[in-house]
């Protein structure tokens, strides 16, 4: 039941920025390495999703506008045919972000949208975070999905219908049809998606600021599969190939758990509990889908590499079931974006087939990046997502709280009539012991994923350890 | 059908801030003063507005959540006892604004609101525009109707569950029960409302930097209805007012024109052609409500007392015609907050009866308050209003632009096959020649309503003049 993962070394269309020094050991074995290009079948629709005791079943969630978005073109002469047309057209180079987003409109994370965002989309996206149909029914869409170009790419485009998007080698990688052009409002853009303009938000020096006036909106055609040739390709899977082997394990409930971090043994508490209450609900065989966030994050947070090696620990370790629990790396890159993002990371697990999601304090969140407190409110996050427009269909769980119980010697759920006896160890406390090369309490973690951490926090210089702003954990 | 305004020299409890100096002559006459306090009686449902023609019917659009919010104690036993609680509830005091704001949910302009925003409908308002009701369904609300308060307020709440709103004499105004306390978090609501936490908007100046760090929401009971005592309570019709007098007029239609600016005769086509169009679509009977915004307007804006003069000189003088013509005070503060604001003016107006909303060049907009430019793009705020959650009930018509045609010496439709013949007078150089004393070109507007507008600029003192900061019109 366990796949293999293998080293994927083809040329690298778009090398991870990771030093060699830093970058770990590939996992040997990580849950789930599907083979790729499995045909996309949804086994049935659930058109209300049940809180109640339900019937054994293996039909998934239905996906945002009732079909997955895929436009990758298939491989042969349409391909080719693609791949020649793009070679005519007017080139935009994308950046490492741009491609993530790519990547992700590719597969239908984010469906029904089914290219970069018009003006019609974004407006809707900034003002209501959702997308009217034009059944009139409504799809939750937090995050503007956007391509910013200059002054002087708009003039090359010029009247042309198409433009060809390439990578930092001025490889095509896709073509964007049917294009607009309209203002690229930086300020307000930032206001209504992060409720601050204050400096320093890292999604926005990464991929804004800089970027050009303009935006670029269409329907994408992805020439091929977006790879990024690191060793962890394989464990990118669409939703579609998430849905496939949700099928394939006969999962009838499948509850997500977005994550960033290392896991510990709160979390993997959280997750083993999650499954015994549907469990007890009645469903029969829920699947956990643990799923970091693989595209752009800040400096200070556990590279990629790094964390899928620490997962792979704990599966190892058993503290999670590797029979329930699949593991992949969701594509997106992180905006940091709190109550607003929260929403993206929950709907696009709607398209993986997700019908539960766990939702944890202050998600998404991090420190106000000029001012001494959390840019959010730690429980708007919940609230935001329990309320948000397009998500009624999904089953919002609500993290309960884990800390260290010095009785037990183990993470628990917090009980209220013995505060004395919990140890709360937050993100911060937890990277610090771990640079410190600290152990922290028995049973915070398991010995081979907390040595992963140490390893890590090894492998970076001190000045570069030093330089990282301090996260608030999430 | 013209009935007659007539002074309210009652004793003031909210005395208007305006210098006697620049006090107009009160009009003599305008358009409507209903009988108060009439019963609410809505004829009828129409579910879905219609486009296309329609039988002639005098039954209005439903208020949003099917009825309308009217939390005015009734004159009795109950006011009296209302006000005795009052007076043993702590104590929070309104200032203008928050007052404009009791006025607002009062009589129902934000129904189904019946109070200041707990922070549920807060997270609503903020992020999606709209608030989902118990049955699913969704209404549009698009601005933060809160009310703050400081520290040692809150403190001197402690865990009472009511508190007594009362006016700038401490005299009770109204009570607010079951109530919430949550944080103020003013640069989200700030960045979320207005896609810019640049210094110098004039609502959050006036409004929000100063208030308190937390909100305050619960149900309101308001004691008796708000009055000015300015000589305008008359023209300030509820909604159940203004839905008796529609019925009253037998009207199958009606159609809202929000404005806070002098009507000239570009205006005026507008309406005019707006009822030519309505009856062509089949309508037996449409009605315009004429609706200046009577709240909160920035220091340049021309006051209440001097547009409600010169709108009676546009009846007057036979530019509107009074028998198809509804002018009232709409009693909301403006924010200034673009295509987020003008979903509220419309919202509202549904609230009042109207079926079609007239939206014109960047509502609600103004100058960027730091940089060279306007605030919002001229067209998000149509295009906003269009696509807006829980106003898919209301007909949105664009604004056809008018510009003074100099071949026929009248404001006309502009017409792009002869761009020379078109003079564009904005708003800023209608202000301009006002102020000058010089005239405009003959046909712009109504001689007597150009009158009250040289009168008005002749009775600021130059000083002040110069001080105010020059708006974009809107």
């Amino acid at each position: 039941m366990a796949p293999t993962a293998t080293f994927v070394a083809k040329s690298p269309n778009f090398p991870l920025p990771i030093p060699n020094a830093s970058r770990p050991q590939l996992p040997a074995s990580l849950r789930l390495a599907l083979p790729r290009h499995l045909s996309f079948a949804v086994a049935g629709r659930r058109s209300s999703v049940a809180r109640r005791a339900v019937a054994a079943s293996c039909s998934l969630i239905e996906p945002d506008g009732g079909r997955l978005v895929d436009v990758v073109a298939p491989e042969g002469p349409a391909r080719e045919a693609l791949r020649r047309e793009a070679a005519g057209c007017p080139q935009i180079r994308l950046s490492r972000i741009d491609l993530e987003w790519v990547h992700v409109l590719s597969e239908g994370w984010a469906s029904p949208l089914g290219g970069f965002m018009r003006e019609a989309e974004f407006l809707q996206t900034l003002h209501f975070n959702c997308l009217r149909l034009g059944d009139g029914s409504v799809v939750n869409m937090s995050l503007p999905i956007v391509l910013a170009i200059d002054d002087a790419q708009k003039r090359a485009i010029g009247d042309r219908r198409k433009v060809a998007l390439v990578d930092a080698r001025d490889k095509p990688v896709a073509i964007l049809s049917d294009i607009e052009i309209y203002k690229h409002n930086k300020e307000e853009r930032i206001a209504r998606t992060w409720g601050t303009t204050a400096p320093g938000l890292p999604y926005v020096e990464e991929a804004i600021t800089k970027a050009g006036n303009w935006l670029i909106g269409g329907d994408l055609e992805v020439i091929e599969r977006i790879k990024y040739n690191d060793g962890l390709d394989q464990y990118r899977l669409s939703p579609a190939e998430l849905r496939e082997e949700f099928s394939r394990r006969d999962a009838d409930a499948v509850f997500a758990f977005q994550l960033r971090n290392p896991v510990h043994n709160g979390h993997a508490l959280l997750m083993t509990d999650t499954r015994r209450r549907l469990l007890e609900m009645g469903y029969r065989n829920p699947v956990l889908l643990l799923h970091p966030l693989g595209g752009y994050t800040k400096a200070d947070d556990v590279p990629l590499h790094w964390r899928m090696k620490q997962h792979e620990k704990v599966l190892e370790d058993g503290v999670l079931n590797p029979e329930t629990t699949v593991v992949a790396i969701f594509p997106s890159p992180m905006h940091y974006a709190g109550p607003t993002e929260v929403q993206w990371h929950a709907k696009s697990r709607i398209n993986a087939g997700a019908n539960f999601y766990i939702v944890g304090r202050d998600p998404a969140g991090m420190s106000h990046p000029i001012e001494k407190r959390d840019l959010y409110d730690a429980d708007h996050g919940k609230k935001v997502l329990g309320m948000a427009p397009g998500l009624e269909r999904l089953n919002i769980l609500p993290f309960k709280v884990a800390a260290y119980d010095k009785k037990q010697q183990k993470m628990a759920f917090f009980d209220p009539s013995r505060p004395q006896d919990f140890l709360f160890i937050s993100g911060t406390k937890m990277r610090t012991l771990a640079k410190n090369r600290e152990d922290p309490p028995d049973g915070f973690m398991c010995p081979g994923g907390w040595k992963v951490l140490v390893d890590y926090y090894d492998s970076v210089t001190p000045q570069e350890t030093n330089r990282s702003r301090e996260a608030v954990p999430a």
